[in-house]
């Protein structure tokens, strides 16, 4: 007991240096833990002669992660690069019986199942609470609080970038294109925003999620993935008129072919908490077997949210192995009992479709029939008067409850019609 | 490791066959737990004759508590009996060096002190999730997930059933009193529901927070107390037309004078997450220096989203001794910084007023000539034509942000004047 536990900072950006402030100016919960003594060691970075944005001693820099991982006053790595060489340097300090904490999302849905086995083998833990949701401890009740429960579903709101954008167009402030540019000048958005506008981000934070709430192996590449480029003011627009918002969710849940993960447009009913989840913040709302109905919201990403989320996680470990603890076990690792994540193909639920028609007659006659072969009923049909744009009007379909394979090849079919012009935007309506 | 880990149950009632039954029907999670192995040995009841809920064997029951803390089989006494014994068993047990959960808010809130320090003094714990807000991982957020946060304020709808009532009022189903009794004949509100009205429930729980969040050692009876009971249809429809909700909320927050800690009817911007958690929801909304502002929602009460929090407890106890940690140490403790609840008087929040006057000249000047003197400054005044009861008709005074001081001097000063009839109501507008 009381003695104090060597740290190893793989990364010292924006994540890292609000770790090493954390630390330094450790709040009174943290200041109250007896025996609770984390000492930073060693620090990577990629420049060991660039200014800092905090201040650490020179002496703690190297240039070489691996210093960090094999350094033997190191017990603890935190690695927060992103870098290309992560997997291999968390795989090292786990190989080497230190604990690892890391906030990199792509990594853990990538090669989770390799790198919790690792960690099992070697009896010591691989924690990971800001990799998903920033600073909202949804990994920590999924894991913990939340272990008496069969998950039944998850909704997640698990990318900031695209709450953002979709919350300015929501209150009329653009289009897509505009507002995205506005929020990359403002660094709201990545100079690259491919991975969270495409939903890959969220997709890989989903696959992470999954893994504890359904026990799949799943990487972010087995979630079905649309991201919000197609989402056009308009639809926004028609949702509002049809009582709903237009989020970008991350769903998933328990279904007759296994475990369904998608993150694709939906709309929500507005009066719903995760429509009312608003800017950059972030919300999951997990159903479980035995609490029922949660929504944890918060700020899903940031430098403090994010180092908070590490620095908790640090805490647990150094607390877990001070007092002589062992792993925490392997509840991460899956057995053969592993669900698959379900294909989509199945999948019943109502649509929106958006379609822009010649203003002509038959054009309406063409597009029913389409739909009531596909067995498909149609809840609505709304078609204004509007500004003609060379001829065209925007038309406005509400389904009933259809299953998805038919409406690809209903949507598929109207592609194909004359009187369609632009691909027909598709989003499903959620009712949570 | 491997060992199996003994337990003592001291209550079978509601939450009791719930956590039977979690125990029994063991949910994934935690079958996925290596090593986990929780052994119901020992089970005390009031009446060992009488038929359960579940089925246990007759030879696990006991009539006398004490059997269960001294069974030297037992490791974990598990105290859902909200009997009048109820601290005198978890002392019992935490002395002959016992882990102990516990769902009991008024015994913690009362006796908090003694209980940590006593769990501290024999290197056990003192686990609790249970006791605030049902099936929220809401103390294991606050103590594990969040502890690289200053808390700066709290705000909670902690009591399921005022919710409800209000909740049903802003709908317009009927009055304060039609509503209390029909919950009462559906099982919504106790018998007895003074506790739950008065605020008192949602009291105890917030000084079981603040003992968290700010390390303030006050009880139930530190925190400023206002109930429901005067809360009248009338203030939810003038709310709703000020663009508020009414909601019994719990609030904690560091201030100058120490930590400001109050549960009173409060009404907030309508669009505001808080304002639209219904029925008998519960939910928190933290501010944490680093990670912003969180809301957790979920079912406050009941046995499955109880008995889950008491499983989660009972799961992270036994992994902890079964891998061989010592007690998860003293963070529930406080030292001489402790800091204590502070007095209302300091307050400064905005205002609703609602007073039934006389409709004639004269009374609300009189009611502006105190308002003036106070230093109060008048935002908004309502007084619409309406069927006058006995010459009298409602005046709603809204103000901007005044001293809790000087507003009850007002009030009290209004309540003298010939023109006003009943007591004048006062709400507290909160900002969020």
């Amino acid at each position: 007991m009381g003695s104090s536990i060597g740290v190893g900072l793989i990364g010292l950006g924006t994540v890292g240096s609000g770790v090493v402030r954390l630390l330094r100016d450790a709040p009174a919960a943290m200041q109250r833990r007896q025996h609770l003594d984390l000492q930073l060691r060693r620090i990577a970075v990629a420049d060991p002669a660039k200014k800092r944005a905090v201040d650490v001693a020179a002496d703690l820099l190297t240039a070489n992660a691996m210093d960090v991982v094999d350094d033997p006053d190191v017990q603890l790595v935190v690695e927060l690069s992103g870098a290309a060489g992560a997997r291999e340097w968390i795989a090292a300090g786990l190989e080497r019986g230190k604990d690892v904490v890391t906030a990199n999302k792509a990594v853990l849905a990538q090669h989770g199942e390799e790198l919790f086995g690792l960690a099992l083998a070697n009896g010591v833990d691989l924690m990971f609470e800001a990799s998903v949701a920033g600073g909202i401890p949804i990994i920590r009740s999924l894991r913990s609080g939340l272990v008496a429960n069969e998950v039944e579903s998850l909704y997640g709101i698990l990318n900031g970038t695209t709450n953002y954008i979709l919350t300015r167009m929501t209150r009329r402030e653009g289009g897509y294109r505009e507002i995205l540019a506005d929020a990359q000048e403002k660094g709201f958005a990545e100079p690259d925003p491919s991975m969270d506008v495409s939903g890959m981000d969220a997709a890989q934070k989903l696959a992470i999620l999954c893994r504890i709430a359904f026990h799949t192996t799943g990487t972010g590449e087995d979630v079905y993935c649309e991201g919000i480029e197609q989402v056009d003011t308009l639809d926004i627009e028609y949702a509002r008129e049809l009582g709903f918002t237009i989020k970008l969710l991350a769903i998933a849940k328990r279904g007759p072919g296994g475990v369904q993960a998608r993150v694709h447009p939906a709309m929500l009913p507005s009066e719903s908490l995760l429509a009312n989840i608003h800017d950059e913040f972030n919300a999951i709302e997990v159903v479980g077997s035995s609490v029922g109905t949660q929504v944890f919201s918060g700020r899903g990403a940031g430098q403090m949210p994010t180092a908070s989320a590490v620095v908790a996680d640090m805490v647990e470990l150094a607390e877990r192995k001070i007092s002589g603890a062992g792993s925490a076990g392997g509840d991460m690792i899956l057995d053969d009992g592993a669900a698959s994540l379900a294909d989509m193909s199945e999948l019943e639920i109502r649509y929106y479709l958006r379609l822009l028609v010649e203003d002509r007659p038959g054009v309406l006659e063409s597009i029913t029939h389409i739909v009531a072969q596909g067995d498909i009923s149609i809840a609505s049909v709304i078609q204004k008067e509007r500004d003609l744009q060379g001829g065209t009007v925007p038309l406005i379909i509400v389904t009933h409850e259809a299953r998805e394979r038919s409406m690809r090849q209903a949507v598929a079919a109207m592609n194909e019609l004359d009187g369609v012009h632009e691909e027909v935007t598709v989003i499903r309506m959620e009712k949570l």
